[in-house]
């Protein structure tokens, strides 16, 4: 019944018998609590915001369903490990392209240990996340039923600059082939995707008045997975366009003070977005996408690299 | 005609024979180059921006006007000095109360030295720079003709915590004694000095606005100073309530992306404000005050220290 998921972009995956998440066919996700307190304190979180009667449903939407946790036999083979059962945001998507965009320009918090503090702090000096205040961690694009998803390694994603981040979220919504590095990127999906009245844009910025007000959480490294279906597009249909929060092993106590780190970074996101909508034609330097196409890692339609 | 301004809260004072600011009479500030790079660098932001076409003028009133440089008899008798002139932004206010605001849960910034990052990140995690995304640098709260000012000390300040910063907020704009810490803080003069369509809140929202779209410069280190004239409220005129930036000696470009950390800040003390005016009545724990009694730093109204 349970099986590897087929379009997890970033985090630990359940391959070559490794400690992953699972899913079933009925719409769930089964993330296995990590051993340190990072797993009890994702369990705290998804406790404490499904039962907070403050959080209002427009904004409860961006969040997966948390059904609560389950003991499962472990995908590496290790026997019974507790998992958090999750929706599977991804389940109603047959080809779905997705980013997982890590926001904040700051991954450590004050709480953490000095150790975790130092190894974050460098990683986000190395990365987008200190100069754009957010940073792509994963992400992978549907081409054609022939050659499946564009899906670059994670070690290319973490080395993207600021341009490289422009590029690839212009590449997301054209009709061009991940791959090719040729052609101008056309944009053609851009206006179906980001923009529109229920669009992605219109989502961060739905968001994004919430941060303005809310205390209660502060989310550290945590992620906002931006997703749509391309072939529902090109048959004519809705995009699908959504967003979700996920990863939320780093949420501390707001203590009446808004999370501006998240709030920071979260517009940047939307302004870079935006630009791509008002100037779809105006490709930035491209020059950088030259290596895309001798690192890539292009996968088979509906397999799992 | 050159004399040492009786307003300053933050920065280096030209007291005792150290380097120091001066302001004439007719409404100019001396400020003398810091003799490192950031004298030139601050130099160098004024010039950009005041030539800068893309700058709006409802943006451009928050800044002080630069009138150039001009060597001067410096004020620790060191001999002639290179001294940025620009506007005495309180020479129109007898007795104003002023608060200096650090903003950004950041001070460094990639292009800095790595010492500079060190001590900078240090201080942030210290100070509530990293926690509220502002810290306070100064302050002076006018009491009365007899007792004149309350400016607690660089050291003091520099030791706010959060409900600290809270609590000073409030006081700012109470009628209460600066120094009383047993009654409950007031608030009379919140709408008239926070609120309303001219007021500090409504000049920060216009602030926030355009950093959530310009991409030319980032600011940081910078301070927003908030002043208005106690004096004038109680004669029933109005509040002059403004805001001024100050403090540009760590401006760098901002190569296409907004200036998310001097934003996620702003936003930061927006809400804390916005919670003034909503809940002026509202006393947090005021326990923190019983220090400042005995810190305080108290000064002859129109003395300089």
């Amino acid at each position: 019944m349970l099986k590897v998921p087929d379009h997890q972009v970033a985090g630990h995956h359940a391959r070559d018998g490794k400690l992953g998440p699972l899913i079933d066919d009925s719409g769930r996700f089964y993330k296995p609590l990590q051993g340190d307190e990072r797993g009890s304190k994702e369990v705290a979180f998804y406790t404490s915001f499904s039962s907070n009667a403050r959080i209002p449903d427009h904004i409860r939407r961006f969040f997966p369903i948390f059904y609560g946790t389950q003991l499962l036999e472990a995908s590496d083979g290790s026997g019974l490990h507790p998992h958090l059962v999750l929706q599977d945001v991804v389940s109603g998507c047959h080809n779905p392209c997705i980013i997982d965009v890590k926001i904040g320009s700051r991954t450590w918090y004050l709480q953490a240990s000095e150790d975790y503090i130092q190894r974050s702090l460098k990683k986000d000096r190395e990365t987008t996340t200190l100069s754009l205040g957010f940073r792509i961690s994963g992400l992978q694009i549907y081409d054609s039923k022939e050659s499946g998803f564009w899906r670059p390694e994670k070690k290319l994603v973490l080395g993207f600059t600021a341009d490289d981040v422009r590029v690839v979220l212009r590449k997301f919504v054209s009709s061009n082939s991940p791959t090719d590095s040729d052609s101008e990127l056309d944009c053609s999906f851009a206006s179906a995707v980001y923009g529109g009245s229920t669009g992605i844009l219109a989502q961060l910025l739905e968001l994004k008045a919430w941060f303005e007000d809310q205390t209660i959480f502060h989310f550290f490294s945590c992620s906002i997975l931006i997703m749509y279906d391309k072939e529902a597009i090109l048959k004519g249909m809705s995009s699908g366009a959504e967003i979700k929060l996920i990863d939320f092993a780093h949420v501390v106590e707001g203590e009446g003070v808004i999370d501006h780190n998240f709030l920071g970074g979260l517009c940047s996101l939307i302004k870079m977005i935006s630009e791509i909508l008002t100037s779809p034609d105006e490709n930035p330097n491209i020059t950088c996408l030259q290596d895309y196409e001798k690192n890539h890692s292009y996968l088979e339609n509906g397999t799992t690299e």
